[in-house]
Parts: C-alpha cells; structure tokens; sequence
C-alpha cells in the first residue's frame, strides 16, 4: 500500500472530508489526497496550517506539558485535525463545515500508525 | 450570575476538567475558574496558548477559510479546547487526558452563549 492509498482510504470513509495529507512540520508534503471538490487551495491551507502547529509544539516542548498529538482549527468553513505521525511527520484531514468531525478524530487516529508502518 | 460562577459550572461539569476561563486574544484574562488539583501552572499554559490562537486567526483571516469557531491542543497530558466568544474574547477548558473531551466540547459549545449574554 501507497502513503496515497492510506490517505485516499482515510478521506473517503469520512463524510465531508476533502483532504488527507501526511506532511512535515516545515510544510513540505510527503503525499496527499485531495478531492476534486475541495473548492479552496487545500495545499496553501496546509501549508499555513503547518507554521501553526509547528509553533504549537515548540510552545508545549517549552511549557514541558506533554507530547503534542492531536491539534483542530475549526472555522464556520472547515475543520482541520492534525495528528502527530513522529518527530518531522503529522497527518490530517481537512473536512468541510458540515461533514463528520468526529469520525474524522476516529479514522486519524486508527491511521496514524498504519502511517507508521509504511514509514519503517 | 456573575463569569466566575459560570465558569466554575462548565468546569465542574466535565469529568478532568481542571480549568475553565473567559480571556482576551492579548492573553489577559476575564475571570477563571482553576480546580486545586491541576498540577500544572494552568494560567501560563493559557497565556502561551492564546498567542497561538491569535495566530492562527490572523492565518484563517489572511487565507479566508471562514471565521474561527474552535480550536483544540492535545498533549499526553492535556487537552485545551477554545472557542471563540467575540471579536476579543475566547473561552477554554483545560482537561486532563484522560478527562471526557467529547463532553468537554459539548458544554463549551453551550456554554459560550451564556458568556456572551453575560458580556452584553
């Protein structure tokens, strides 16, 4: 199985999910999934997104409370959940406003270490 | 009822919830509500957080993906959930891990307005 396979697998099984994407902390992706009906740059979003969560983490690192797993940005358009794969590497879906967030929480969850796998 | 009141019923109604608060996008807190058992300096967590948020509303703001409603950190040890009230203000729930998020994200969602009303 392909990173895009996994990602493809992991966005169709959630209502309203336009994006998987496995990516660096510096916004470089590694692969992703996006659907043809995403209707704005899901790339920019993400990659904007990133510079957030990686600020998120030096932020926890500093304050020492914990290990960063999960992360959500949600506005009246869509919901970003981002999930910590490793040190470089997080996960994340990005789902529309009226799609299923918490289905969304499950399947990133079950995926990251399936993630993991194709990674060793 | 005065914040501090509603604050404290939020708080105390979802199980690990050791800190509620009404703050400022600047990082100055309204009023809180902060259990005895913490265990961590919650008030500068939530100082350091909310200049993540406001980051993340100038990024949502420069990249029109809509207007931020919520957004979450989850740690091995906490999870903070934040919701938007106004233009100024936010509220947030700090949880332990092994707290009820779900409902976390319930009563904060309910919650907000009643803060508004509070403000009016």
């Amino acid at each position: 199985m392909s990173f895009k396979e996994a990602l493809r697998d992991m966005a169709t099984s959630v209502d309203g999910c336009v994006c998987a994407v496995l990516m660096g902390y510096d916004g470089i992706p590694i692969d992703d999934y996006i659907s043809e009906d995403a209707g704005v740059d899901v790339s920019l979003m993400m990659i904007e997104y990133s510079s957030i969560l990686k600020d998120a983490r030096k932020t926890i690192e500093v304050l020492q409370t914990g290990e960063l797993e999960e992360f959500s940005i949600n506005t009246t358009l869509f919901r970003v959940l981002m999930r910590a794969i490793n040190e470089d590497l997080f996960a994340a879906l990005v789902i529309k406003e009226d799609g299923n967030f918490g289905k969304g929480r499950y399947v990133l969850k079950m995926g990251a270490p399936r993630l993991r796998e194709l990674l060793a």
